[in-house]
């Protein structure tokens, strides 16, 4: 189809980050006129969540680096923040696309500038089609989506092919007990000869997530299924069921030093690594994550040693001390509404009092409610109502999901702007 | 201070519901000429979160009875939906006010027509201030806020004599291991007489929280606490420490039932009740707490029996089969950025296949991740990719959280509107 006439996209920076909304959790403030809120002067109400622009920039050159260095296209995985103005950094940055995992997201990602956009799922129902659809015929992107069924091909071939449309799919490749995937070689195949009689389809590679791969041989079974997948990929080429150069993408933000060296070769392919927390990181899931990556990199004379520095943590959630009801409890006004809760609760990395840091140590979070966190404290602490205490999080997606507006910062924890999530 | 030329509150319902949202997660659809979109055919993204009209209807008007006949003022929590478009409907079903948990959530209450607003909390924090004195200055509102230490009580006067206003504040009265809160009837006298020190605070009544009291006598404790209560207010008043009929409230939705019986008696008090999931309510936590205030009303001859009827689920998340990559395995396209995962998985209501009702039985969902889940398949099931699944959910606060939009759909499942949150 022609690409003639087709919308140009604005930048989304353009558009939405010169204003803080009023009334918006957590981003509520007295309009000043020079436009810089102290988050230490209490100058943005708490709770809130905010993001360090250093660290961003640092995480987003760190791993656009690494890619580079590897010749692996990075499409970072945008369900992490679903932030048009983090997407459009992205792919300012050298990003190949943005990788999403829906089709509402695909709209986010497209309006955000993304030219290539991969669904990292199935597309799956008439509505999420046809929004899939209506970005086809309205912008000049290509779109990808996994298919792991006849199924769920059949399904795509009858709509796209009602709307005189084509559209790019990977198969995916899983393995038993994961999660979504052809769980064989031979299903792959017959899938892809299935597509090849889909006029409306087109196969364009292999997809995999090997995060699904667990165990103490972890490592291995992932290089043996990434080397498996790449052979399956240049099968499929040989038979002609793949269309122009294959793509072969995996990688999720822990395990893509394994992809991006088992891919570096495949330069007859188009390889792509979708790691999408590194961005944002965090001080416990994705740490210990990235600190393995930093680990094999040791062991394997690896480039992400060679790169210098590493991942940095960039979100916080800020809070106050709502309540010290008993010597060894502090209650803080942050709850299940405002971060992550499914691994790990918050650490404590600043506490401020009338403007001015203290030195406040022995505070572990014990338990989390909907709007209120239990600390323990130890014996003597002066912790008091009304210290501002800002936690670094751990798994950065279930707290982004959770604000619509996010603050930016810089090194002295000044906003001047926010980002908007599109969940 | 004066209530002239305050603003009006226009109705929230005008304002917000007419139109669907092209590009938000769930909502998306082909705009239809007569605005009637069908779940069941696909005339909608999928997930989406789905709220029955006809259960919260029932819902609102079974607990507005329940209070009336208890003579309890009801102030739901409107910490639950944050949707001005049911706050509206709350309150013009017979509610007193608007619970809420933070001063942005006030301002929210505020918009959608309260004229009392409680913060179930400690109003903590120079920003957060300013928002509840913005809202006393502009609209012809009450705001009561939670003390329970001297520290905010001193940082409330503050601020609030700064700025030439009068805040409405309740003592928190809680308990030993429990969550905010004096723990002893000393600290609240103590505290009382500190306010009455304060001239920009106004001591309205006394606060409890009795949804941390737990164990095989949590009945007994609870109204031993909720009698400890009343006389503790009672004395306040005695000792001229509260001004005008003085305010005793607790209840969430487990034990309102009780706190509604022990207050009934205080009609020299103003006894409020907050429960907030009740609107919605579930077919998890809240259905086990709300057949616990059944069985307890059959055992006392209490009024929830007597009233008819009960509390329904009101809320569902639609979603897709994605795949059937094993015989005894589907993955849903539904995850932890859609559904509360923390007090129990889904539970499948209805099975659809292109527009039909299937009667499919033995799924079980076992494991969420961020944007999937995993069904256990009994043998033999025909589950199908593109089989369309209402699950109803447990918690529904946490599944809230996760939408800017929610369908509201009446018994065929035809969507005419949305509900917008604002948290």
């Amino acid at each position: 189809m022609t690409t003639t006439n087709k919308k140009h996209v604005s930048k989304y920076q353009d558009k939405h980050h010169k204003k803080f909304p009023k009334g918006t959790k957590g981003v509520w403030v007295n309009e000043k006129s020079d436009g810089k809120y102290q988050l230490t002067n209490e100058e943005i109400s708490l709770p809130a969540a905010v993001i360090k622009q250093s660290a961003i920039d640092n995480n987003q050159q760190w791993m656009q680096h690494f890619a580079n260095h590897h010749n692996v296209k990075l499409s970072p995985h945008g369900k992490t923040t679903m932030s048009p103005a983090l997407f459009e950094q992205q792919l300012d940055a050298g990003a190949w696309g943005i990788t999403i995992a829906s089709a509402p997201h695909a709209e986010v990602a497209v309006e955000a500038g993304a030219r290539n956009i991969m669904i990292a799922n199935q597309l799956v129902g008439k509505a999420n089609m046809a929004m899939v659809a209506n970005l086809l015929a309205t912008y000049d992107v290509t779109i990808y989506s996994c298919v792991d069924s006849t199924a769920n091909a059949q399904q795509l071939n009858d709509f796209f092919a009602s709307h005189n449309q084509t559209l790019h799919v990977l198969i995916e490749f899983g393995i038993e007990g994961g999660r979504c995937g052809c769980r064989t070689e031979t299903e792959v195949h017959a899938l892809a000869e299935f597509i090849a009689q889909c006029p409306a389809l087109k196969l364009a590679g292999i997809e995999v997530y090997e995060g699904v791969i667990h165990g103490e041989s972890a490592e291995q079974d992932i290089r043996d299924f990434l080397a498996t997948t790449v052979k399956l990929t240049e099968t499929l080429k040989e038979k002609a069921l793949i269309e122009g150069t294959p793509i072969v993408t995996g990688a999720g933000s822990a395990w893509y030093d394994v992809v991006a060296e088992s891919f570096a070769a495949c330069q007859h392919l188009t390889p792509i690594i979708r790691p999408g927390c590194y961005l944002i990181h965090d001080t416990g899931i994705y740490q210990d994550a990235q600190s393995n990556v930093m680990k094999r990199a040791q062991t394997n004379q690896g480039y992400a040693c060679e790169l210098g520095g590493d991942l940095q943590s960039a979100l916080e959630v800020w809070a106050y001390v709502l309540s010290r009801p008993e010597p060894n409890k502090a209650v803080i006004g942050l709850g299940k509404r405002d971060v992550a809760f499914d691994a790990g609760l918050p650490s404590v990395e600043h506490v401020y009092r009338n403007g001015e840091k203290r030195a406040i140590e022995g505070l572990t979070a014990t338990a989390v409610m909907d709007q209120h966190m239990f600390m323990a404290v130890e014996e003597g602490c002066d912790l008091q109502v009304g210290d501002i205490i800002g936690f670094s999080t751990s798994h950065p997606c279930l707290t982004f999901d959770k604000w619509k507006y996010i603050c930016v910062a810089d090194e002295d924890h000044v906003v001047e702007r926010f980002i908007e999530t599109c969940f």
